[in-house]
């Protein structure tokens, strides 16, 4: 094996994690505030909650650690996604700041593997992680965010669609127990990031053996009450 | 961020690729020699082919490079896999005198990110790499291999099928340009890992109409000759 000068470098390893979830409108993604005090300006204020990689934890561990501190529990959707290594990734004069203080190490690179995360919305997840305010941020609406996280959410949101294609319960992750077929509709749509036919998409709803009808529509809206439908795992098959 | 002593490591940072290639008969992967020199015993004898990242680079330059180094060109099919990211993949002694006498670092932990390329195997593989000698060795018969690379070679096999089972061209970067029904039969099932009843096999592959019959037959062989048949991207669709 040869060896350059330039391997005896070592990268920090970060894990990442990209939490989403669906509040019946809007799909969302879970993002820690870079600093509770420092201005704005001076830092991109948001960023994926994510830590540097212990010497004593595997990377899946590391995630899991990371998604149970923010929800609380560990039996959700887990899957590694993509490691991103690009050398600028680190390079945003905001970001080494923030590296510099916050972290308080001089950091030259970072390689972040990326996890992704689908959950329900609820009121259980956590509102800080390692110090700093966690909250929901809606998809459609994200400013810059610090590093390349804009660029880990877009490609996960097109791997998201991926697996949803071959798996199609792992949508429903992030569905109420009940939903209608309009949040369904919207959660495609929004993971896709294009439009769909209402009337197309409700025949296919419809005809699906595990998207199944309940008994039970809206009620006190002021619109026409729409069916809930539940998911039915078994018949996925 | 909260910044606990455990991390203020560094871990090294691979790129190893699994580099899949077809003969018409098996399914082979490329493997590098650890060593040329120390007895087989004192080392795990071959690796996947990869080295540290270096400094300069992004991952995904890295693995490409380590292709176009092994293969002459830069034109194949290449994928990011996964991280390998336990704790414990760089703990047997075997290894860990062998990075320490080749690699001439003392090294705790390597997170190595595993990239897959799929090829077709010509004489134009080169047979050296990073000053090992080189060469494919059959799936079906491979020994222990250094570090966790027997389960890397494993996770691959079954995402390369996943990868398959949804854009089934990605197999064909494999095959020869012209390839008999039962060519292709032979890397399904390896890929798979599951025999498959001929009859309907061949029929998939009629049915298809992306695998298209040549006018051409196998010429110098005992048995009934076989077809060729000759893969068209434009008809994936």
């Amino acid at each position: 094996m040869d060896t350059p000068n330039n391997i005896n470098f070592n990268p920090h390893v970060s894990v990442d994690c990209v939490i989403l979830g669906f509040d019946g409108e809007s799909l969302q993604v879970l993002l820690s505030r870079q600093s509770d005090e420092a201005p704005q300006e001076e830092y991109h204020s948001l960023k994926l909650p994510g830590r540097l990689l212990y010497a004593t934890e595997d990377i899946d561990d590391a995630a899991r650690d990371i998604i149970n501190q923010l929800t609380g529990t560990d039996n959700h959707y887990v899957r590694q996604f993509r490691a991103f290594g690009s050398i600028n990734r680190t390079s945003n004069p905001k970001d080494v700041l923030w590296l510099e203080n916050v972290v308080k190490l001089k950091i030259d690179r970072i390689v972040t593997i990326a996890y992704i995360s689908l959950i329900r919305i609820n009121n259980r997840t956590h509102k800080r992680f390692a110090g700093h305010d966690v909250g929901w941020y809606k998809i459609a609406e994200l400013p810059q965010l610090a590093f390349d996280h804009n660029t880990i959410i877009n490609e996960t949101l097109k791997e998201v669609y991926n697996i949803s294609s071959r798996q199609p319960k792992v949508l429903f992750e992030m569905l109420p127990q009940k939903f209608t077929a309009l949040q369904l509709r919207r959660l495609h749509e929004q993971i896709s990031g294009k439009e769909l036919d209402v009337r197309n998409f409700s025949k296919l709803v419809l005809s699906k053996p595990y998207i199944v009808p309940t008994d039970e529509k809206e009620v006190g809206v002021s619109h026409r009450a729409a069916r809930y439908y539940k998911f039915q795992s078994s018949k996925t098959k």
